[in-house]
């Protein structure tokens, strides 16, 4: 069976490398990165470029230590681990510099009844199995708020601390106030984890993914 | 071994039924969905609620027959075909009514050699191997605008048609003018498929997926 390509009728670049070159120069010149820390620029051209709106760099807040901290982490094996099996889906597996674990344990067969107990999200219970694997880790929270107060939360009562936090729930409930729990835990509780988050309601799973690949590595 | 949940210390909606119930009713609050089909509104509201971004409204363009085309597709057992796996991840299985294949052809083997050979992006390669099952199916193009010229080559070509294209591509190059060449296809080629578009640079493959998922079901 031979295929062929159909006839071309619309004019459009079909180079992915040039695709790529064009978009982020596009959304350099069109961006205010200027309150971005600088080794995380290129961490918020992807975001941007994942979304397709350069005005989403007036809501980043990213912490000075975000990147060498998610980097590092990376670089020694530490697994990523996340709220949506969306984000594990977008993680560029040739990106990650030592074939590191993506857990989503979202699905696990204890998760509803553990919900159903403590009154709360699915989502928010699945982070509870995390466990010990949040030491040292890179978390990615793209959807569930619930998620990520309920990771302050163990975070707080004293849970293993990963390396760096991706905080970019989105939606209507919760989801900018989680955000801002997540800036303020150091101010509050005296937990001092590097993150970033998108501020307000705008955020999710392609959000979270391009950050973490990113984060994987310095190679645009 | 015994889980308990941490200390709640923030104070936020844990009830998962209740979070989406206030989520679709600030967006219903929020949004102008005046020109969107009767039919269509919940896919706009899931769509929203996927951005968080009550004014995507003004930017989707729903065709009057969408909704009707997508979900007797559906019904009768049509795949998904889309141009992601994120995607193909954010479709909630449960919702499907007849348990529909959700097909992702972008890491099948021949793909890097069709589209160096082709000079265009793997994934706009990848839709030539949709083939015969593309005849009736619900196609969903949630990242790559040379996937949705390629698509639309294919029809004026001759390919069997769809019976819905949800047209969501991101980005910088080409999403906005491979969306309106979708919009257009009808007055400039004589092909009518029902459609759904995110004009300008918004897309992605929540937006897709959420889309989706609400046209698998009537259901919220």
């Amino acid at each position: 069976m031979t295929f062929a390509p159909p006839t071309r009728r619309y004019t459009y670049e079909g180079d992915g490398a040039s695709i790529y070159v064009d978009s982020f120069a596009t959304i350099r010149r069109e961006s205010d990165l200027a309150h971005v820390p600088a080794d995380a620029e290129k961490v918020a051209v992807r975001m941007i470029h994942a979304c397709g709106q350069t005005d989403l760099a007036r809501d980043l807040v990213i912490h000075p230590g975000l990147v060498a901290a998610a980097r590092t982490a990376l670089q020694s094996g530490a697994p990523i681990l996340t709220d949506a099996h969306m984000v594990a889906s977008g993680v560029t597996r040739a990106r990650l510099p030592q074939d590191n674990d993506v857990v989503c344990t979202l699905r696990d067969a204890t998760v509803p009844d553990l919900a159903a107990e403590w009154g709360t999200t699915r989502s928010a219970a699945a982070v509870s199995l995390w466990g010990e694997r949040l030491d040292g880790a890179v978390v990615a929270i793209g959807n569930a708020p619930t998620a990520l107060f309920h990771l302050l939360e163990m975070l707080v009562d004293g849970a293993p601390r990963p390396a760096a936090i991706i905080g970019v729930p989105v939606g209507f409930v919760g989801a900018a106030e989680s955000k801002e729990a997540l800036v303020s835990l150091a101010a509050e509780h005296g937990i001092d984890v590097p993150y970033l988050v998108v501020r307000g309601r705008r955020g999710g799973s392609a959000m979270a993914a391009s950050a973490l690949n990113a984060l994987a590595q310095e190679r645009e």
